[in-house]
């Protein structure tokens, strides 16, 4: 699978990735995952957007903009023979010699690649993390960066005991998230969110059905989060119902019809 | 700078590095940073136990061992032309596709590098972090993981206002560490230092000053902290008195020396 470097397309094998990029060896660096469909990103202005800002609490200096972005897809996309996919785009604060402080002059690495999309998936089975906290005091819950493994050790444990994905709660035991959606629920009939203060990023999709569907955005304790009757997840690839938290029926009914029509999605993508 | 990866010398230039590599993408690793003098590491054993013990959390296989790093770093002295350094080893999960999970078959990322030893610093400025807090509800709080970005954060806020370190409290407003050191202070006369589970990283250097000097293990809040009369940082290449905190003056004094003892380092490094 060849993939984007510094305006380079290569083959992983001839990755010119210098291995003191401090993307690698500190996680000092952004993501962003993006839909690329009919030659085109969905929300590429927001993606960007969204970017831009965490380049500015990282103190990254990002000079590649949108109109280097898509032709990029492009190119992967004919390189790959892929018609549609998930773009990823990875930004890094570049090569550094050992340390936390950046060299004076860094030059940051913009990587892309695409991938396919996974087939639509059916709703979800999920427990709440035992595992770990999403800290609401770190700047890093407001923005996307490459310190995943949080996420990560909460999915794998959620996977160990069967679950298909796993919420985290935030330091004060309320909801932040899932491991890789936006969190919304229905609790006493109400569609709800958590707020980006409680640890919740401000993912894409979220920020769209925020806009539309004008949910209420409030704490969710777990007291609260036990009279959900419709849960539903988010992400830029899409949605995901909730069939089940912790062993217990949920409902999939209108709030993922809404969330759905909100998103102007026709399948149901990872 | 020639680097070691997966058993080969090599220059960055040419490194094999997969821009896949989980390390790089989600900051799925690990790493350790390692003091190299006449032609050995100091207290290997101790770091390969860390190194281990955070494999374990993370679910990455280890198969390296002790007898394959030192003939690596003393190649790495070699052709680097260096007599003595730091070696900083990363160990990552290796590449994989888009998305959380691991891919069935990982084939983790061994890296090392050799740099020189930086110049002996003197008392350090210190302040307490306004920006970020160490998550003590993470196991990431116990091993010393890729996703570094909450000390990168702090430290560069630090230094924009002067400051040689900074200080990261926990989500209860507690003594965690400094952004590369563990931390030990005389209150009340006593030298205390805050336990693992208030989100100090288990250091090495921590682990003999500990084993020798016998400190009060407990938590440390800030009004117990505004009582120290001494404050020393230590961590795996040495240790750093502290003459400052938030322009307040300390004494360098006899935990310094106690704890210089302890340590058997005759410089002070970063």
């Amino acid at each position: 699978m060849a993939l984007w470097i510094n305006g380079k397309i290569v083959e992983p094998t001839e990755s010119p990735l210098d291995p003191t990029d401090r993307g690698f060896t500190l996680g000092d660096g952004l993501f962003e995952t993006m839909r690329y469909e009919g030659g085109s990103i969905r929300h590429l202005d927001r993606h960007m957007a969204r970017l831009r800002l965490g380049a500015a609490v990282l103190g990254i200096e990002l000079t590649w903009t949108e109109a280097l972005i898509t032709p990029a897809a492009e190119a992967l996309a004919r390189i790959n023979q892929l018609d549609d996919g998930v773009v990823r785009l990875t930004l890094t604060r570049g090569p550094g010699m050992r340390g936390l402080l950046p060299p004076p002059q860094p030059k940051p690495t913009l990587v892309l690649t695409l991938q396919p999309m996974q087939a639509p998936m059916i709703p979800a089975c999920v427990t709440i993390s035992p595992v770990t906290r999403r800290n609401e005091f770190s700047p890093l819950s407001a923005i996307k960066s490459l310190n995943y493994l949080d996420a990560i050790l909460a999915r794998i444990e959620a996977r160990s005991r069967g679950f298909d994905d796993v919420i985290l709660l935030n330091t004060q035991n309320r909801v932040a998230e899932s491991s890789v959606s936006s969190v919304f629920a229905v609790i006493d009939g109400v569609l709800c969110t958590p707020p980006q203060q409680e640890g919740a990023l401000p993912g894409v999709a979220r920020g769209l059905v925020i806009e539309q569907l004008n949910p209420q955005i409030c704490p969710i304790s777990l007291a609260d989060f036990a009279r959900a009757t419709q849960v539903v997840f988010t992400n830029a690839l899409g949605l995901r119902a909730v069939a089940k938290i912790e062993g217990v029926d949920l409902i999939v009914g209108e709030a993922y019809t809404q969330i759905k029509d909100a998103l102007e999605v026709r399948s149901i993508p990872k």
